[in-house]
């Protein structure tokens, strides 16, 4: 029987993913943690008199700002008939359905019913759904949680104090796509931050070096928990015998703190991302990073040219981030998967979400939710360091 | 407590809509119903010897015309082996299937076998299902419910003894869609035409005036069953002191008799035109109109261009029925709905409509289905009129 | 109430195909049977150093080829993580995941995991899983079927010994498809093998005669059982008075074996081919066939057109066995068909494939499987004959 074949893909298993890591509609597990925290939708410029269409956590939602500068974030749906208020027209205390002509303001109360007798005696009656926003560091965010129990919006040490001559770039782009959301799960692009080792390989051994000659050698890796999150350690001793200390961040649960991996110079990182799900299936990265004043944030390019214009054969010869992580399809199997030793990041990542999830679930506030502005103030860990 | 946020999104139940209102399907209570009567499904040109894929209340159907000039509607499966009979070939006596040259005559008989000994010593045991069709008003109207339930085809007074140089033109043009469907349920179409305070607001004080002055301001507006259906009176006094007294009219279930909203000449309406589900989520309007022989129907333009070319931006900015009413999804959500007064006329046309829906349920014939033709003669009651 | 229409198509019953004949899942019987048998999956030029999707039986596998020359077929989802080894580099020795860097050989075997210590102490517990592969007449075969079960791979007489002048042409192309899967199950395309009636109609008395003359009368048709499968006898006395005995074979599951019907030469086929089930809905057409050296097979055209060339009008003047198959719908409706005495060999095909599919859910072999090189051999029975 030594020549039957083994190990075959017969009779393999039905393929699953864990709920409890991948959700993001509202009522599941992991979609009411998600709901817990503020999170970027769009950039500031992006919310203007002309009604746009966000999704969020699954939710499509209508982006405006008024006449009086304020943005507004309200269910498309209006609430009289259901037209959408994409079609809505904005004006200066709200925005108003093009079908019957009732007018909300940005927090949803409904100022005008223009067909009703007087005006709509009982507009008071009438709320259009809507969700609370505000601009930071380039970025409209928005809570979709329960009121009760709506946070502070964080606020980052590295963008509070800028030295003269420095702004924050808000940078919608996803990290090459040109703003276009990268088709799979949101959860297999932040344990990606946790990973270190794929740099080795993805990034370095791959192809060609995608980063610097700093970056190209197998790190000492660990992996530490943090008041907010989780960190990574990657230490590697130079050529010259200097020791290059990288630290990486998550802070719970979408935000990613990673120094450039071009080491442009050593000290904290210079940006805070974070990896917005979009819906089960899309996601987003918006990344917020102090620039000199009227730098231009260059895009990336591959042999020359823009990730987009690249045949699919040649993203088989180079392929990134965006090809390691759909690859795993649009939410990966989790059953399929064998994890091994240089895995312990992401396994540790898993943990520590699904023990927020977890901790939702039962009533408790998930890590690093503040209620007041002065606590809700972070200090980033991440950087690129010489001989610390 | 006071500053936690009322009215936002999160937590809002599922969706859902009416199904006793919104489904074509064979078998469904709505669907029955629409079955009840005659539909029309395509421009008398439109049957030729090319066979054509129609869709008509969720049914995917094969029209062509014989070589006798006679229209036939069949299941497009041929009942032999399943081959379309789009790819049939149309002859003297009827359809002929490609695969095994089956030829059905338009009521579905089978005439020939070639393959079959004596070309088919049994053929009279099998019959292509079909459905009956007449040509009317330059329409192929269909009927496609229980044989033995099949009404007379209505006609219209004003089709009948046109004055000498005008004629009947059938425009299967879909307002200004040039001949798509409209993506979205027939039932929201259809509501609208009882639904005259969007006039006030969606075609005239949004954006730029659509229709005409005298049609611009708000008026004073009834709704009144009739024995076929139901309509609105509109009225408003004019500057110069006339009264404008304007009546809308649908005829059950799809038949809607709007008067120009451009107001050219006082006097009854000129055109029917029905409201045909295509499917759930498709639909379309035929036009019959009376106009000068040789009278070409204009195409709507919006600032100069047809619909298709306008961006979306421009169709943010330019809404009309097909924004309102598409925006309101491919299937409305009725349990999001807030009905107001001005409702009134939607309110009581889904009351109508549903009271028939269970009439049918119940096994009684719903309201204007007559079976002699002389009782299918129906006079219109819509128009503009002046100081009536 | 004799003119009460008759046959209508008002209350047809919901259609429904039968799922043994049709499913070809893991798991499913038919699919089952299906696999039991070695299938061409690729040309051998398609297996290279670049990674190729292919789909087999409804499972999406990788196949390569290695720079040993060896071609290896697996599973897309990389073992350790679960990206696509279609962003893998192929090496030497197997295929490089591009994510950590793992590394498998054809068979699965795991050589490399460079991110972990030692480069993967326990790199013998993961393997990739994969299926055997075997070149022969210049396609790629796979196996997907139960290891323990895997029979020898089948080889044709008109393969062996080939005259000198003369080689075997591996034709991709899915006769006239330029390699485009055809959009149905495969059943509908391989029992119309069995079915010599619709060449009389479909391909000769329909549009244009698109055969030879020989071809274009009615003949007398039989079917019959063999060791392999079934085959149907064609015969036709020709103007001359000559005998032309055709012959037309099915080796069990969906091997076709066809003779030209363009009668160049008399004596057996030229040439055996497989309808390859891609997935449920997606069927392709291996052909090997002996041709002279340097032979070039000829392009199939329509009034001198390419196929996808045509207009869809064109199409339903000119229907083919793509029109006629895919005209059945993406799996034909089984309950909707009236089978006659012409379809006997159809009948008989679906008997037969039932009977196979029900051995195996028994336990027992199918038809034609063998388990040695020496009993794999198999003689051809089709082709054209004269006066036999």
């Amino acid at each position: 029987m030594s020549d039957i074949d083994q190990g075959t893909a017969y009779g393999m298993a039905a393929p699953s993913w864990d709920d409890e890591l991948i959700e993001v509609e509202p009522g599941t597990p992991a979609g009411e943690l998600l709901r817990r925290y503020w999170h970027p939708i769009a950039t500031v410029e992006e919310a203007t008199a002309t009604p746009r269409l966000v999704r969020v956590l699954g939710e499509d939602l209508i982006l405006f700002r008024d006449g009086s500068g304020k943005a507004g974030l309200v269910h498309p749906r209006c609430c009289h008939r259901g037209t959408t208020l994409y079609y809505g027209k904005v004006e200066e205390r709200g925005i108003r359905c093009c079908y019957h002509g009732w007018l909300f303001d940005p927090e949803g109360n409904c100022l005008e019913m223009p067909c009703e007798v007087d005006g709509g005696r009982y507009r008071e009656r009438y709320r259009q759904p809507w969700y609370p926003v505000q601009d930071y560091v380039g970025f409209v965010f928005a809570y979709l949680g329960p009121p009760d129990k709506k946070p502070a919006l964080p606020r980052y040490d590295i963008f509070e104090n800028l030295p003269s001559g420095f702004s924050v770039a808000a940078d919608a782009d996803n990290i090459g796509l040109e703003g276009d959301p990268t088709p799979c799960n949101w959860f297999q692009t932040q344990e990606n931050v946790m990973d270190p080792f794929h740099v080795f390989i993805l990034h370095a051994g791959f192809s060609e070096n995608q980063f610097v000659a700093e970056m190209a050698s197998m790190p000492d890796v660990s992996w530490h928990l943090t008041d907010l999150g989780m960190k990574s350690y990657q230490d590697r001793v130079l050529p010259n015998g200097d020791r290059f200390h990288r630290v990486t961040e998550v802070v719970m649960p979408n935000v990613r703190i990673v120094a450039s991996p071009f080491v442009e110079r050593y000290g904290p990182g210079e940006s805070v991302a974070w990896t917005l799900p979009i819906s089960r299936t899309e996601t987003k990265i918006f990344s917020a990073i102090v620039v000199p004043d009227d730098f231009e944030i260059p895009r990336p390019l591959y042999e020359g040219r823009r990730w987009a214009e690249l045949s699919d054969e040649e993203h088989q010869r180079l392929p990134g981030d965006y090809e390691a992580q759909v690859g795993q399809g649009a939410v990966t199997m989790h059953s399929e998967e064998h994890l091994a030793g240089s895995d312990r990041g992401a396994t540790m990542f898993r943990h520590l979400f699904r023990s927020q999830v977890r901790a939702v679930a039962e009533g408790r506030d998930p890590l690093g939710v503040s209620f007041t502005e002065s606590d809700a103030r972070y200090e980033i860990l991440a950087g690129n360091f010489l001989n610390p």
